[in-house]
């Protein structure tokens, strides 16, 4: 594999390099992502200069025929944390970039000249194009504009306005098996680092091109049998997420007091049951939509879906649980359509759903609109699409927003906003949000698994005992599942059937010729969390940075009337391994 | 001296308390803010948290006879760096609130219901009452209501719309001689915490007190005589700034290359006559206003001044050498009148002018207006006044602007503005920039004396030798100084005279009845700064928050197209002591 390095500031216009992959060769994902940024980028930098970069890069299995391989790793110094970032995606680019034999594409610099580019590149190579037609485009519209100068094969990596305007809450779009750009790197504004890098969309083709060959096909077909029937026999990834899609959740989530509601007032939605995944799943059947769908081929959990509007006609891909919630119970609003319309709004624009509606909640709780109204709440989404003063307030996300109004509490850490998952009704998570290289992120080390819905165990919830244990090995193995470029949902049937973990193990070694173990595989984590960590230490952070807001410790959360318990002192603690 | 601790977050309305100093017993401006936020402000809070307090100290000297004692220091955790601050002011309220027998004003607690507050105090007490007719009230003309109220013998403390609007650059403002909200604590937005507070204004008022009673009332007399003549003999304190107010400087730093213009892009400004000190001086003197005048009783440097517009009518006071380059040069704006109604408006709405101007310096860069459009200038600063959303980013300052609008080049550290000087043209002040406590601050350690004045010896601006020690040393004289609630013009003739620095001492040990030398002074600054630079870590600030913006190492100032040469492992060296 090689790696494709585009250096954007070069005198004459942006250069193009393929090199091998040389120092970084054997990784993928995430590993790959978080080892270019902690080797070349200055962790002292401004996140939008020529000294930051943005690199993309498929998965350690991505481009095969294994299962679940189609996730991509975003990677650079994030504009919202100021820390490092790696948010990955899924969609269909991963498996066509892999398919055209690069291990990542690394963008550097930055135009001198205020150039807007477009980047295609097939089997015979790269051309870079400056295309002034694209600027402020939403990502639904460039896409569309792309099928018809590039045929309908193409996968895209594309920013909308958000990117373009360098909103710190922007992401890269990523297009799905309908091309369309409903998948998102979403998390700490990787989109503002692509658009400062004058890229609006890299366009992608793999016609002639073939899967990646294995080393050991036959060994590779058997661990992937192995591995799709672990999944499909786990109630999580076998029932329940293909049945619902994520918003499963919302009831379970609700139902343990940990929903937050009205900006992280309280963990119960009065409203659940009309934004439910049951009522989401039951909504979209009736309407000619579908709630049992893959975002990339090669997927059989099938936790995505396709929502229709009222009279039938397609809105937005089915929105995600953390979607629901953060445009749904956050803002205190229970309208699904009121939802799908800002994820459609949100995906087009460019922005982050959970930094969206984080930010929204926070808005209303300084007065800019009240809990529960949908349409106000559509009105601040679309002011970010206009990019007026009150638009790039929100597009900046919580932290801003907060601090432009004026407002305490704000649910951020490291700048970045909570997600679904209030803190102190699910300890375990808080414990990630707060110790996680990334901000505040559930996918970092989903404690919710153990903690609520008892997968690898299980740890109270409401208690601090355990936690620390619990969310250091869940980010080491995330850390490491990250960067096989798997699905993340494949650990709930790694966590708890041996089996499971053993074919995913079976399948690199299958691949790659190599004799890998689970202990490997725990090294790799804990060996990614490690320089990301150093990154963050050189960018300025410190254990002070690894804490929930003040206001979790002293407000207690209803129904439970908890607050978060964990102490400094075993914060501290998740990095001694 | 008692302390006058005010819970604003007390069951049934505010609580007050006066009670002795206890372990502050002894300090005094900055030395007794820094302590009391030290002791008693936890360093993770909210700035805008009930936990935060807002502490207002007179100096030692405040209220006695000694000249230029009339300084006060604001402390508390800022809410735009996140560290401590201690922010100064001249005005009456220094000397009337040291009359009235309090060595501070603590304020702590955060009143529930959302009351403002007006807080008036005389030799009979303490009365608290809640004025909703003063919300959003400009300082000007909340000061007018406070005289109609409490007749024209008090002395006021307030925050206008800003502060109420918890703005991060929101000043608290001080009456002067004239009873005008003309003088202000304006960096790091203790206005903010003022207004998270709820109180509007305090109102002082010493009428049948008279100045405190010195240990030794002939020796006191004899020191400040030669403190006096010590003062009046230097050319800085005795000429320079009688004649021409601080704006002299103009013309001195324009030449030597390291005078901002356009948002840092130059350190020369083409219109540098038409806003020099000199310019300014013969205006005021034209249209029957006054360059030479004090800011509070008992100084007898006289550096301020009444600024009349066209007409003649009072419009401000003599705006400062540094608002006159922040809403002038650095906006390449060259017209007096303009940046002297910019300076009235930043003081009725209670905001930071250095702040201000940077921020319109980085919007202009942004593009919300061209550099040299006054009436444009004006227009925005406006909008902060208004409190639009327009106006509620840039009443953030600069770091939040620039990330708001996606700016890579903005001229902040800890996320405070720079003043009048660039670092890369007088490399002293950028060390004072980088690692003062208090984000880029020029009064935390005057380097510009010594690099370009010459004062207290010579260190070549333009070179990195020399200027660790140097600001070192000015960082520690500082904070002493500021401790005893002497003007910091002082040190111009402290630095140079050894018989003026004496002099000093004496008024202080002639007061108190101490033996104090040089070293005890030393030994306060240091610990002074010790403080401070702990709460700092404990919030979170390490080494690499000790740096100026990549920027200053990159690009050359024109003309002497220099960069910021000091190594971070010399910055790294100031606080070895």
């Amino acid at each position: 594999m090689n790696i494709l390095r585009i250096d954007m500031g070069a005198s004459g216009g942006p250069k193009v390099s393929v090199v091998p992959s040389g120092e970084y060769a054997g990784l993928g994902g995430r590993a790959l992502t978080s080892s270019v940024i902690s080797k070349e980028v200055p962790p002292l930098c401004h996140p939008l200069s020529e000294d930051n970069k943005l690199v993309i890069a498929p998965g350690l299995l991505s481009g095969t025929s294994a299962a679940q391989s189609g996730r991509i790793s975003v990677g650079c110094k994030s504009p919202l944390t100021g820390g490092i970032k790696e948010s990955n995606s899924g969609g269909q680019p991963s498996q066509v970039l892999a398919r055209l034999g690069y291990a990542a594409i690394i963008l550097e610099g930055k135009p001198k000249e205020g150039n807007l580019y477009k980047i295609f590149i097939n089997k015979d190579g790269v051309k870079i194009t400056p295309d002034s037609s694209l600027k402020l485009l939403g990502n639904y519209a460039l896409v569309e504009k792309m099928k018809k100068e590039y045929g309908d094969k193409i996968a895209c990596i594309s920013i909308g306005p958000a990117g373009e305007m360098k909103m710190s809450a922007a992401s890269v779009a990523f297009t799905d098996m309908e091309q369309r750009p409903t998948r998102h790197a979403g998390r700490g504004g990787p989109g503002a680092v692509m658009g400062s890098k004058g890229v609006k969309v890299i366009v992608l083709d793999d016609t002639g091109l073939s899967n990646r060959t294995p080393k050991d096909p036959e060994k590779l077909r058997t661990a992937n049998k192995t591995f799709v029937d672990g999944l499909r026999k786990h109630p999580v990834t076998g029932e329940g997420l293909p049945a619902f899609g994520t918003n499963i959740l919302a009831n379970v989530i609700n139902e343990a007091g940990a929903y937050p509601t009205n900006n992280f007032l309280v963990g119960r939605f009065p409203g659940i049951s009309k934004i439910s995944g049951e009522t989401q799943a039951e909504t979209e059947k009736a309407r000619g939509g579908i709630p049992t769908h893959g975002c990339h081929r090669g997927c059989v959990i099938q936790c995505s879906g396709v929502y229709m509007d009222k009279d039938g006609h397609y809105l937005t891909k089915q929105p995600e649980y953390e979607t629901v919630w953060a445009h749904g119970a956050n803002c205190g609003i229970d309208d699904l359509d009121a939802i799908a319309m800002m994820d459609r709004l949100d995906d087009d624009y460019g922005i982050d759903t959970i930094e969206m509606g984080a930010t929204i909640g926070v808005a209303m709780e300084a007065g800019l609109a009240k809990f529960g109204d949908a349409e106000a709440a559509i009105r601040l989404v679309k002011e970010v699409g206009k990019g007026t003063d009150l638009g790039r307030i929100l597009g900046n996300g919580a932290a801003v927003t907060g601090k432009v109004f004026g407002i305490e509490r704000v649910p951020v850490v490291k700048s970045q906003a909570m997600p679904a998952y209030d803190p102190r009704a699910v300890q375990g998570i808080g414990v990630t949000y707060a110790t996680s290289t990334m901000g505040a992120d559930h996918t970092a080390g989903y404690a919710v698994a153990t903690n609520i819905l008892k997968v690898g165990g299980y740890v109270d919830p409401l208690k601090p005992e355990g936690q620390i244990d619990l969310s250091r090995n869940l980010q080491i193995a995330t850390a490491a599942i990250d960067s096989t470029g798997m699905c993340l949902f494949i650990a709930f049937a790694v966590l708890d059937q041996p089996d499971t973990f053993q074919a995913l193990i079976d399948m690199l070694n299958a691949f790659y010729g190599l004799n890998l173990t689970a202990d490997d595989v725990v090294a790799l984590g804990k060996n990614v969390l490690k320089m990301e960590r150093d990154f963050n230490a050189c960018a300025g952070f410190t254990a002070k940075h690894d804490r929930l807001p003040e206001y979790f410790k002293k407000e207690p959360l209803p129904p439970h009337n908890v607050t978060f318990q964990v102490t400094d002192e075993d914060l501290d603690r998740v990095y001694n391994w």
